[in-house]
């Protein structure tokens, strides 16, 4: 939506846009077997790449940002961006697989550096779009029994009110939970106004996940952050090891029955685009089928 | 300093300041025996002081902040805020404990979080005062071998040359570290200028430690910190713990020969405080003996 809205100054129009995807590959070794793509190309050599962060790699490309996306008919990608799947796993749950392993890697970064497990963490998620709605479930599934998120789209709410995993609330309304009260914040939103709520509900030596791009306004309250020892961690997409467990959770059915995504066909593609930006789209996460 | 500015809205006037401090104990047990203060009065009960992170109790109290200070001629304190020291320890290298524990908790709190040991990492300490002499000392007592240093005061930059531990530069000068080449960047500044610094020269996937309090302005790129998983982390005082540690570092020399230190009478302490407010105090650290 980012993109669409044309806040992205990595995506210059005209472009075709898509890197969620699953595919039938069409030449070569696997030909014939579907597949997860792993979106995101790097030079396999440095040391981001060679020491577990590939995601950082300084040649990094991911598809639908420069070069074209998964909405074409077909894409050339390099073998490796290639991801095995189980051939009997539904392909519209397998395209989850992207953002899943957003919220993942978000959740992974936060483990290393909160002081107690998940399992006893109070938590907060901003933002109920896909990143946010599978960082509910996935907090959840990782023990995590305490969990908030807030949305403003009365649409959104009710969807992910439907997820069972976490108590809903409108940021804009009367009823917040408490400041100073969340081990862990992820902010799946990413503006001036989420960041300052982050800094505001976060618990004294706790951890504030950031995903989200959505501005890059002020809002961060530093001196809080420095006297109370926040720790604020800066979060970009996954790795092939996050992607691998995305689709492993996915597969099991870790993260329940995913009803809440929504199906249509790619030709309708645009006005899925336009629902969501109007607000009208209920659902999270919209899969388009060829 | 900040207090010294009217700067700091924590410590209210009149007041005696002074938190940092080397006495003989007056009564108890420990009567005739030299101590270093633990200024830093704690609940010592909640999940904070019993899990390791007392700095962080909802009850905290440092001495010369609301109470008076140890610029008074007896102060009351805890018997467990008094820290033994070797009694042929010389009480002006003890009296540094506090600033350089302030530094080695920040280091501490930063070696959980990178990925690489600090023997493999460069560093960039923004500001000479003594948390950031401090800091580049601890730093190269690590292993930590390429490390740069900034502060606009050049009788700072003067002091700071002669402790051998890093490259020090003027941020306002033509002749600037790269951007994008630190692993980690201390800011013993705390401005939003020091944070943009910060931002720039940061690596991508490294860690910007964040110790100074001099304002809470706009300055940090959270888009850059998304974007390349740059993670923020607050820093406020030390645990006992750390400052045991600063003890034996400072009793077996580990920091070298300390000899940039200056020692004042306390009578003339007004003084001291204004020649740094004007920039004429080259000495990171002024003790007040009485």
């Amino acid at each position: 939506m980012h993109s669409y809205h044309g806040h992205d100054e990595r995506r210059v129009p005209p472009l075709i846009l898509g890197h969620e995807a699953v595919g039938e590959v069409q030449t070569g070794r696997l030909k014939g077997r579907r597949v997860v793509l792993n979106p995101l190309m790097t030079c396999g050599i440095c040391d981001h790449c060679q020491g577990g962060r590939s995601n950082l790699c300084a040649k990094r490309e991911l598809i639908g940002m420069r070069l074209a996306g998964a909405f074409a008919q077909f894409i050339t990608i390099p073998e490796r961006n290639l991801l095995d799947m189980p051939q009997d796993m539904d392909p519209v749950i397998a395209s989850l697989t992207e953002p899943a392993a957003t919220s993942l890697h978000a959740i992974y970064l936060a483990e290393r550096v909160l002081h107690r497990p998940l399992s006893e963490c109070r938590a907060l998620v901003l933002g109920g779009g896909s990143i946010g709605a599978f960082a509910g479930l996935m907090l959840k599934n990782k023990g995590c029994h305490d969990i908030y998120l807030g949305d403003t789209n009365p649409l959104r709410r009710q969807t992910v009110e439907r997820l069972g995993c976490c108590r809903v609330y409108d940021p804009l309304g009367d009823d917040q939970p408490d400041d100073n009260s969340f081990d862990l914040v992820i902010d799946a939103v990413g503006s001036g106004r989420t960041r300052a709520a982050s800094c505001r509900h976060v618990r004294a030596g706790g951890v504030i996940s950031h995903v989200g791009l959505q501005d890059n306004q002020p809002g961060l309250d530093t001196r809080r952050m420095t006297l109370e020892e926040i720790t604020f961690l800066g979060n970009y997409t996954y790795s092939a090891v996050d992607l691998r467990a995305a689709i492993r959770a996915l597969y099991k059915g870790a993260l329940g029955s995913l009803d809440w995504v929504e199906t249509r066909l790619l030709s309708e593609g645009a006005a899925a685009f336009r629902d969501i930006h109007e607000g009208k789209a209920a659902a999270p996460k919209i899969v388009l089928k060829p």
